[in-house]
């Protein structure tokens, strides 16, 4: 047995969520307030049998990546309004931790 | 040592705490969003010696175990209320999945 | 590799995480509802290599140890307050709980 402890970001959270449910992986998310990713992020548990530790990686890889995206900016405060024109800026999104942690047992009541 | 990391309903959790604290458990409760369980949860820390695990085991199979409850159904909105006759239903409550996780040390300051 | 648990009083989460930050540990903060301190805690999960562990240990140990502070007693509500002379009373604050876990792997996406 393992515990997957994995920090994603929350724009993320909702579809790796789904993914991971379809594959029956049952999961437990916490709030999580700061850290690894500047971004909101969340944090989720998984427990899963070593055999499928593989599948979830690939899951949390296709769905949480870094990726560039392309965001409008917001419009400066004050200053030249007039002459500023927004240009759509690259911004780096996503991204995954995921720790692998042994499990001695796990009991369900 | 061992670091068990407990997802139980909220509705059990308050006794559960109670009990774990009248037994010198040392416990520290985790906001959780989802998860395990279907209804609202709550996820749990506890550090303990091994020889108290099994204690703590039985506590939580005690205090949260999946049972049956009778509840009042929400009557339907709209329809035809005068005929609606409200039958309590049976569902289940409860439920608790505790992971025994190997720490190594653990530090007091 | 190991994953640290910490449990710390929120008051001391702010200067902790400026300084494991300055460092370059990577941490991510929890929302926890209670627990091992008496007051509003936090927890914080820090993955390291073993190298860093004892560095680790010494920031806590450093930033958010037990200690005695002088705070101003609330005045009790109604009861004579012409004769109410507050005292500064002595009060323990801060404390860490560590824990130090194993961790197989880590991968980052
Ligand atoms: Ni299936
Ligand atoms: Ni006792
Ligand atoms: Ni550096």
């Amino acid at each position: 047995m393992k515990l997957l402890i994995a920090i994603v970001q929350d724009k993320d959270t909702s579809r790796l969520t789904d993914v991971l449910g379809e594959e029956d992986f049952k999961l437990t998310k916490l709030a999580t307030t700061g850290g690894f990713l500047k971004e909101g992020n969340t944090t989720l548990m998984i427990g899963t049998d070593d055999d499928y530790v593989d599948r979830a990686l690939e899951i949390f890889r296709d769905n949480c990546s870094k990726r560039e995206q392309m965001v409008a900016p917001i419009s400066p405060m004050g200053g030249n309004a007039d002459s500023y024109i927004p240009q759509p800026v690259k911004v780096e999104v996503g991204g995954a931790t995921v720790f692998i942690m042994p499990m001695e047992q796990y009991y369900k009541f």
